[in-house]
């Protein structure tokens, strides 16, 4: 790249963070302008917004005001449609209301979004899905699912729309789960302008090879934003990038490069016991170095091995540009 | 057996749950009291009791009586040392001012335990471990996490305390993580009034069989209590019990009759997005079903086929058993 | 069904079974005609081909006539692109005398298919894809791997292939991976005679739930073939089917009816430490209690709760037509 | 270090590799003593020994004089009690005859042992354990299976004995799964002269922190032996050490040294498709760069991090050390 990489991160990164245990919150709650802060603090370049914020009666145009004085993008607008209300599912939701109600959050956002200048509408449908055997008849269940997204994308035409998909959690089975899934599912949708974004760690618990689907979504013309984290395979951990697969994060940061992808990217952490400003930074500095590693590389000489499937020689061409 | 079976269940099958994304909770939030009456309409013989409660003003001594007029026992008082101050661990933190918390919480619940009649102590130890590579020195972190177990323990020597093991969550690796390495720390440990309680679906996510360690740890005098609920073997999803692994849930019925523990089994569950009544019913309609199947299961014909490792002739008397 | 279920199964049920610790292998090595007794003993209705078979004498003509005399169906030829030659790939491989040879299999196993009348050729493509992050260039591997199939299924435009997808081994990351990559191959592939084999093992360690991925194959368009088998949802351990996962066969078969599969259904096992035919036959005998339950389900109530999403009301419909 | 680390190899990384699949093995069959050449060749000290080797005309004396013609270490012999005739186990078997089978290979074993100078002699179980719900009594396999050992171990009082546990494969349960639960059995067959051997890779599946129980089995007085290799944390896939998990590679080198472990380090490798003195090589390199890393350290700036379990302070501290 000729011009530095630059980081963006999302705004629950610096939130209270709650879960199931400890339910007084891992942090006191942070104001969203103060959020505005810590993300400047960081040295991020940008945020990606929860829509509703908590605060009644602060505007999109005063958000977009404090976010500018500090040199921030809004990132993309993400409506939370995994709140209290869309709990058994939003679009996908066997309650007409409360698909009605996820289809109104969406207008909504795409609002928010023009007013502040969001690249795109990021939904992450984590309760559309199931959670039993036998719970759900899944034709209809991707009929409303899919249905859903297709009216929100065709009548805003000029709007980007991208799903952030994950094998689980909070529901047990999710309808837009991995990355082929979502590639099936677009192709179902039928709209130009719904994409995807790939969270490096979502991928790895979903058994893929983050690096390997990267390139099949930018191959499809789907990509639209990549967030980065850590974990240990088996869960949506959100540790700080870089910080568990060293290697494959690399290999990740290689194919970005390969695919000529010069946006931010963006970090997708829960910090539930470290300052969340120090995580932010630590990720960065990591994910730099390893940005540096992939320039160092020998991309001829990795691509001749590569013709060959040469795991071996490929692995003395990363060791040597990776390990001190 | 020559009675009925009892069931019992934790006090936050029916609490408001609330999880790092629906942070507004899936529920209301509940009163205490008003669980006791859930309790009681789901057919529940007693309940697990987290402590604090949130009303303050709620005393131990009303608290029993409540139970009291409904029939309902205090199962054990379990201490949330993974609330928020306890959120980088509670006897194995590395700050001494929370190790003593700790310490004092544990010491009030045994005196709730006693007031209300409570039949052992639990400590979950959640937040009691680490989440990184090299974050923490293990020797170090055993020596705090089990040396304050010990002087609890030992400081009541009358008291009959109980660690419920699993494999992660909150924190992605704990202390007390599978039967076998929870019977490793209470050999370490060293008193005899410290034992496990055993939660089919943590054993099932900690890649163990639990009708084996549930044999195990029964069979080294350790066994306190018996959790039930279910899971995809990758996590604590807390469904109902029989919901998902049918066979491996008859099995370990099958040994807790093998065993002869006639006390009761107590539920484990978060119904997220369930009625908790209905999921407990549930839950206890499959159990004593499978129960039904462990009474009619051939046990000479069965040992004969195991004591051959005869797993052809096993499934036979096994489905001619359970299926219909 | 108005007639009762026919079964079928893989060659390799009957065979030697090898693998990296008994390199002696678990049996003794059986012929190939033999395997034809055995299958006939174990009630099966036909069986999948490996080919080439090991005995270089005999003909497809003499095969054909064996099984004809056992009243057996050749049911598909699975060519070995899996054997030592193709260790490193076959379609995929990076050398194109192995592409070639991969493909000259091919021919010869449509040959052999028409010659025995079977009904489809089945590739699993075992050793297509790679170990090591950063081994391959993903597009290269799928130009190859994809394109040797497609020029199989052009020039043999009368015959079905099919795939069989796995998530991983031999090699530990597949091409063919998962229901959803295959049907995204499927689409970049664009011939309408290739579809998939759904093994409802490979599904499960997949991370998938068998039955919405075969509801989604059918709807597709490409469902050419059903294997059932069990595991521990973690690898393809091959075990008799409904040995463990008891509640998911269930709703896999309820969706084979409600697809209207009236095909015979195969058997994907490896008894290791069994008799072949008393795994088949056990297996068989699970099922053909599944399938009585299935019949028994209240479709009209099943689908009631299913409209609303009940996971309790649901679980009480297949409590009362599953267990005794 | 004062002096170089020296690595071990497996004989079976140089060996003919087998698999379910690929039957006709993924190399040619290689002869013993040409292994020898090919362990020296890839820089090793010294080989682990599977018992009885295929040729029969080779003495244990005439294998020893090739070993210290090559300046090669016998490390251990590893009894093959994991061959077809142990399928169903070998100390734990149901046969009578196969345990005395076992008993007796373990006799021959420590004779072998004396007479080529090995330091231990090693059991892998991997046939000792069940595949199926209720398919054993968990009690009488313990008995027989811990009881066989006993026996060998006290019948050989001067001999060391070493366990290799493993979570699973080939059988889909293991007698000898975890550090934990072999420590707990060890405890169970109470001698002094039997130990454990950590595989990184076998600890990493069994969803172990590998560093964390190297310290806990270190601790206990049992350790013997140390392996390495790499997997997905899913199954034993073998690959080469540090081509995967660099970090938790690095935290287990970095726990080596702290236990003040100054043996040969063996690796366990299975390079299927790979040249076996390539895939020792590649290994070596990047460990000796690793062990590099690690004296690198800032063991005091680590430890004054690790008191406060500050993860971000450590991962400064690690980045510096590791990434170029």
């Amino acid at each position: 790249m000729s011009t530095e990489r630059k980081y963006t991160g999302g705004m629950w990164v610096y939130g209270q963070i709650i879960d199931r245990y400890a339910t007084d919150g891992y942090n006191e709650p942070r104001a969203t302008l103060d959020i505005v802060k810590d993300a400047k603090e960081s040295g991020l370049s940008g945020i990606d917004i929860n829509y509703p914020w908590p605060e009644k009666d602060l505007t999109p145009k005063e958000f977009k005001s404090t976010l500018d004085a500090a040199g921030l993008d809004a990132v993309c607008i993400t409506p939370s449609i995994y709140s209290r209300k869309y709990r058994s599912g939003s679009f996908s939701s066997s309650d007409a209301q409360v698909r009605k109600a996820a289809n109104d959050l969406a207008d909504e956002s795409v609002d928010v979004a023009n007013q502040m200048g969001a690249k795109y509408v990021k939904f992450w449908p984590g309760q559309d899905g199931y959670d039993y055997p036998f719970q759900v008849d899944y034709t209809e269940l991707r009929k409303h699912g899919l249905g859903g997204i297709r009216s929100v994308a065709q009548n805003h035409p000029k709007t980007q729309f991208a799903i952030e998909y994950k094998l689980k959690e909070p529901r047990t089975r999710l309808l837009w789960s991995t990355a082929n899934a979502s590639l099936i599912n677009i192709a179902e949708v039928g709209v130009d302008n719904l994409g995807l974004v790939i969270d490096f760690g979502h991928s790895l618990f979903a058994k893929e090879n983050p690096a390997e689907v990267l390139s099949l979504i930018h191959g499809q013309g789907r990509l639209v934003d990549i967030e980065l984290c850590d974990n240990y395979r088996e869960w949506d951990d959100d540790l700080t990038a870089g910080s568990i697969h060293l290697v494959e994060t690399l290999e990740f940061l290689y194919t970005v490069k390969k695919i000529g992808w010069e946006s931010a990217l963006k970090l997708d952490l829960f910090p539930y016991r470290e300052s969340p400003v120090s995580a932010v930074k630590e990720s960065v500095t990591t994910l730099r170095k390893l940005e540096a590693c992939v320039d160092r590389l020998d991309f001829a000489a990795l691509n001749a091995a590569q013709s060959k499937h040469d795991a071996m020689a490929v692995q003395g061409i990363i060791r040597d540009a990776l390990i001190k």
